[in-house]
């Protein structure tokens, strides 16, 4: 028995891979553009950890309207090992994203998905030292 | 960058441990009660998979009241393959679990949680032969 992936859906294919690739650092592994079916799909993973992925689903807009999701209190969150906590929220902050949880105590951090979906940010091994800005700066929001 | 795990959030701690490691088969890495901050982790994974992980979050009754979870759009599902989707299918029925989405076609699956997460089960390598009960069993409700 093996893990796959966690599938999220998104309302914003290119908007999601901003934040999940670009963002985030996760690679793409494959992308499926279903036209019969009208969806796409896209598998990322972390680079150094291929094997574990998130599934990004697309439905196509249909007459113009994309569909949107809510998000429910049953799912909390995906966790992912970071090499550097400041270096990857400050890629996310240049990205645009806003760091909902900071890490203050160079250890733990968390950001939304464009769809609200919860992303668990944990320095791996030791945590980092405190350090300017992230010891300021304050929680936003819920996540 | 590692995947560490997803998070879900469970409103009966026991039934939760009959789906996820009694039904499911997933094998029980940790669990904590924190007496003071009022809830319990509990960390699993495939017995095959132990890095990639699903962590349980129970928040404690307060005031003898359990927390409700609903479920939200955004979060599509967990995926796992298994060596044989007619034997897992099989323990999960005789654990009372309803299967959502019977594998007729020897390869896929889908079952919900206590608490409505949807878990995709595929059948890893080549589907198996179709087989009844499986390819006469209908679907039931979402997945």
């Amino acid at each position: 028995m093996k893990y796959l992936h966690t599938m999220v859906r998104v309302t914003d294919i290119e908007a999601s891979l901003r934040f999940y690739r670009d963002a985030l650092g996760l690679e793409v592994l494959s992308r499926r553009d279903n036209e019969a079916g009208q969806f796409t799909l896209v598998f990322l993973a972390a680079p150094g950890d291929r094997t574990a992925q998130v599934e990004l689903t697309y439905n196509w807009p249909k007459n113009g309207a994309a569909e949107t999701y809510t998000g429910g209190r049953n799912f909390g969150h995906l966790a992912y090992a970071v090499d550097d906590i400041y270096a990857t929220c400050q890629r996310l902050m240049d990205h645009g994203v806003v760091i909902s949880r900071p890490p203050r105590d160079g250890r733990m951090a968390f950001v939304r998905s464009p769809d609200q979906v919860s992303v668990e940010l944990l320095q791996a091994g030791q945590a980092l030292a405190p350090a300017e800005p992230w010891v300021s700066m304050p929680n936003v929001g819920a996540w």
